[in-house]
């Protein structure tokens, strides 16, 4: 997917949020929106907004140097996943079909995205947990489970920190033996890394590997190349988040995209309704990319 | 008031929405964008936002040869407002305090603000007639109400077209033989013109000058001198709009504001909440200006 001028807004109001988060001097602050506004400037809007993200995020590591301006907040997150782990995997095993009740949680899970929000409560969280337990979800959930049961080597593309413990509840229910859990080669915003994975656990029920960027999406041409031989060897990706689906819309490949539309551009692109639950493929269409 | 950093995302929203509302191509609309995160970044924080939105606008005027992007809009918003004229003089006759009355519909007109919000439908002016009437006001109207009655030579400074009718409505109860009305020297946002002030008769009832600068806003050291000349030798005067407020707010002058404070940068520094309407006088403490 392209970057559409609707993002610019947004980019930029991101990076003044972030620079609040990392606690610099109002001054530094000013400076970092001078020059995030330069290097806007010169975007190239044909590739993904992850691409974007990542330079801003690297200008700000720089400027405020803080290497992890969300580390705090993704261990709070983290916890208060954990926390909520218990009720989620009771709600999954009194459910009728737990596997499409494990993919709804994980669904839920993405509300916790803070490139779209600053921060994230938990009422908000366990507002989208009913919600999404009831929702309509937008996609064909019976293709994905055929295509689980008939994959052999399965790639699952995280997303956020806290969001992958809801992960985790789908990826038990999928059978961890036959996926590989990516995560973020490096902090970027909320995005979870291998501490996140580690903090969580994932690394004690599936195998977890890093992609080898610091994009809070998935950019191949960035990518490590031990996990781009996973990704094209796999017979099924499933791939969290809008970030995910912003950079691997128009990817040839068996994915399954799994995201909350949270936004218009994405809405749009997905040709869905802002605040649909959504699981769909690669578009066929380039729109205009 | 100085310009804060939470202005500047919505300088860039701002930008794209009004490139959209030319109807530009969309190569012209990403020009546009580009020149103005350019323009932003070279922003001088110690002015006034109206400063930065004025430039904003030239740079919008030239990129999409458009003089006046909001032409049509303001001919609708000033036909809306005369439809409800007769409503609201009838809600000023009928009420126990028909100046109070007539002040607060002059503050419900101020919705129509579309530097804020890009489009406002005749429903949400309803909405906000209904509120303003019984809403608590912020401020000592019954100061305005002795300085109104003792003052000669009053000086109205108006702020959008369409909430020029309701400001009629409040010059009519004030006494419009000794009121002068200042719109803009040229066309800015929504902002009233002499053009939008004889489309809504106010030429009719009182004296109109425009303030020869085309700032959504009233920039002094920008203004024409036989308007400073009315600005100075008056007694009295009453100015609509965040945009007046911004960039008169330190100016020591007898100067009542009347706005509704729609974000929380004029809310916190009116020391405010959003959503309340407002009568202030200039602001003592200079807030870090």
């Amino acid at each position: 997917m392209k970057t559409y001028l609707e993002c610019i807004p947004c980019f930029v109001r991101h990076a003044l949020d972030v620079g609040k988060i990392t606690g610099a001097d109002v001054k530094i602050q000013e400076q970092l929106m001078r020059e995030v506004l330069v290097s806007l400037s010169k975007i190239d809007m044909s590739k993904p907004p992850p691409y974007t993200a990542k330079h801003i995020h690297s200008l700000i590591r720089k400027i405020t140097n803080n290497p992890d301006p969300y580390k705090e907040i993704k261990i709070r997150h983290n916890k208060l996943a954990i926390k909520i782990y218990p009720k989620l995997k009771s709600m999954v095993m009194n459910s009728q079909d737990p596997l499409n009740t494990a993919m709804r949680l994980a669904m839920a899970g993405n509300v916790i995205d803070l490139g779209v929000k600053n921060n994230i409560t938990e009422q908000e969280i366990e507002n989208s947990i009913s919600q999404v337990v009831s929702h309509p979800i937008v996609g064909d959930f019976q293709l994905l489970k055929k295509q689980i049961k008939n994959s052999k080597n399965i790639l699952y593309l995280a997303d956020n920190a806290g969001e992958i413990v809801f992960d985790k509840i789908f990826i038990e229910e999928i059978g961890p033996e036959k996926i590989t859990l990516a995560v973020r080669g490096g902090p970027i915003i909320n995005d979870a890394t291998i501490y996140d994975a580690e903090f969580c656990n994932l690394d004690k029920i599936v195998n977890v590997i890093d992609n080898g960027a610091d994009a809070p999406g998935t950019i191949l041409e960035e990518c490590k190349q031990e996990f781009l031989n996973i990704f094209w060897n796999s017979d099924l990706i499933i791939a969290k988040g809008q970030g995910n689906f912003e950079s691997l819309s128009n990817v040839k490949h068996n994915i399954f995209f799994l995201f909350k539309a949270k936004c218009n551009v994405i809405a749009n692109h997905a040709n869905v309704q802002v605040g649909s639950y959504v699981l769909t493929q690669p578009l066929n269409e380039d729109k205009g990319d």
